[in-house]
């Protein structure tokens, strides 16, 4: 398996180009709305929100899968405005972009998936996406992958795009993808939005089955700040071009391997970006009674303000640690805990804290590092990637809709 | 009922004499350690933290109103050092507290209750507690409540004190309290510390059905940053100098009624008093399916760093609020809700946003008001007070422990 992740986009997967145009949806001066498009119809696979107040284009995209037997051509999406809690007038807004791209493409509107993000609860201004949509299609090409990426960045500070190249038996596959994240970020099922592409022939079960299992150990094992978006979408789209991948072989597992290798970069990136963040911190919760308690208590811990204000001053402030533990409702006896700072022992069964300032400090200035806590009393295991809670938050979400 | 507030400790239920000294703990210059002594044996009762990392005092507590039948003749707290994770030792170290307090005053150890507030995983320095308790029945006298509630602060700004006057059959019988907050406030069936007296002759049963029932909207419906604490612990002392309140009396119900508004009053100062708040908000979800509901509901918004950010913002962020409650696992449907600010209509059903941007300003650059989201399918309802998220919040807890 190699990677690249330099931003060129040789390797980028056949059978799809990209495009991107400023549409001044919000922002200006940048681009804002990008295209994506296959050379002939492909299948695909999505994962959408679990949020009850659920995004227009997430409606519309579910039911497109649905009625195109996930067999899709185009993928449109806007950054600047979520198209969320806008009604049955963002209903119709949805519908509208996506038969724009059908016509100027000659395809069937429900093959077009669309998203957007942004601002919640502000209807769309058609005027300026219709306009982008009919000057998107001469800016496809191969190498706008990277300003496709770039388009649907909100408080993002950089584009994400990651290609991985894996030889199965049948040739080489490639697997790719771009995502923001930044705010507004806990996904429950699916990012705030990746769009994932690969050139293997390979039908949309196999892809829906290999993106859930990718999903659960990626994009949903990740937080900002705990608030799970209206507009959370992950797609993975086939172009077929490469070779084939069935039910039940060897291929199949590997594929599914690179999948979230490649899902767990993005959804790493995502969190690196997090608005204001500065830290990535992985939280591992071990020897839990199963699974779930472990990881009830791991993004316990990731989701607290006073844990993530500690990572943020570099403070060994292991009690803050265990005490989100105490509170998330997982069964542990305080006895029994073990936390580690990387391979550094913090606190030791019956809550012996002896460790080195010095030691600890030299782990926690470092941009990215990893807490385990083990509670002693099962075998079930959980990791959540968090970073930290700055000033710089607060003074983005402040003044964000304004 | 008459209520005072003025800090004037006149109307102090008679009983009850208190006492603060400095005995450097953590904080010097100021404060830190105090006692509160009753006249003669009196009835008590208290709640205590659900955390599972619970402190060595709240172990010791709880212990001592069972081994006391809950008559009890003293409260010593101290600040900077919670005594929290701190194994045998800490569980030793309150002990010995207790038995110290109980050499000075005469009385049994498990008569004295006691209990810590401050920083996780550190030893106290029990040299320094067990001058400070030496020197602390020289302060003791009435005017001295207030020292008392300054010497259990920890981040909070002002001493919380409150005292009201209800005349009953019997006579008038007064309710105080002195309460602290500031940070690692999200109280489970307590608050982070307050302290309550009164001169009431009743008995410890039905004063722990009192406190337990005051306590659901009062201490247990705030939060400042989602963090239940190891420490908290709310506890109430009857003299029994005034009149008695038997079981199914009126006069029980006009107590219940108003030691449940001196507890919300105290545990609103505790928001207002939050760390780095600016805000007061009352987060108010109706039209649920249930209570429960309407509380998930509630104190997801309540506790999104979204929704904090933009109410710090002062910006008509509605879509934040409905996100949260989209995520909470409450019941409803989107298009069913409606959002009020104080009396001025946000969003109507239909997601029909319709509102003054002026008139919204106006309510969100005040100090306090209230938000009320209703789903619009059943007759639920709850109410949580919280607070917004600063750069100060950061900033204090980004280098509280060193």
């Amino acid at each position: 398996m190699t990677a690249e992740s330099d931003g060129t986009t040789e390797f980028w997967p056949a059978g799809f180009s990209a495009g991107a145009v400023s549409a001044n949806i919000k922002y200006s001066n940048r681009r804002d709305l990008m295209l994506l498009v296959t050379d002939a119809p492909a299948s695909a696979a999505a994962l959408f929100t679990l949020n009850r107040c659920v995004a227009a284009p997430i409606v519309l995209s579910r039911e497109h899968l649905n009625r195109s037997s996930s067999s899709i051509r185009a993928l449109v999406c806007n950054s600047g405005n979520a198209n969320a809690a806008t009604g049955k007038k963002g209903l119709d807004d949805a519908l509208v972009m996506a038969e724009a791209v059908a016509q100027e493409l000659s395809i069937n509107p429900e093959e077009v998936l669309v998203a957007s993000t942004g601002v919640i609860g502000q209807l769309l201004p058609m005027e300026r996406v219709l306009d982008g949509i009919s000057s998107l299609v001469a800016t496809l090409q191969r190498d706008s992958v990277l300003d496709a990426a770039g388009a649907i960045m909100t408080t993002d500070t950089f584009p994400k795009f990651f290609t991985l190249e894996l030889l199965l038996s049948g040739g080489s596959v490639r697997l790719s993808g771009i995502a923001k994240g930044s705010g507004m970020i806990c996904p429950n099922m699916a990012t705030m939005l990746a769009f994932l592409t690969t050139d293997a022939a390979i039908t949309p079960d196999l892809l829906h089955t290999a993106l859930k299992k990718g999903n659960r150990h990626s994009f949903n094992a990740i937080t900002v700040d705990g608030d799970t978006s209206t507009n959370d979408m992950v797609s993975i789209i086939a172009s077929g071009t490469g070779p084939e991948i069935t039910a039940g072989s060897e291929d199949y597992t590997l594929f599914c391997d690179a999948l979230e290798a490649l899902m767990t970069f993005l959804a790493k990136l995502i969190v690196i970006d997090g608005e204001g963040a500065t830290k990535l911190v992985g939280i591992t919760v071990n020897g839990a009674v199963d699974d779930r308690e472990a990881e009830l208590a791991a993004r316990t811990i990731a989701h607290s303000s006073l844990v993530k204000t500690a990572i943020h001053g570099e403070d060994a402030n292991w009690g803050r640690i265990i005490a989100a533990a105490g509170r998330s409702g997982a069964l542990f006896n305080q006895e029994d805990l073990e936390l580690h700072f990387n391979d550094l022992s913090i606190l030791k069964p019956g809550l012996l804290a002896d460790f080195s300032e010095e030691a600890a400090s030299a782990i926690l200035t470092k941009d990215a590092y990893t807490i385990t806590l083990r509670l002693g009393n099962g075998p079930g295991e959980a990791t959540i990637w968090s970073c930290d809670l700055s000033k710089e938050y607060v003074d983005i979400n402040g003044s964000y809709r304004s």
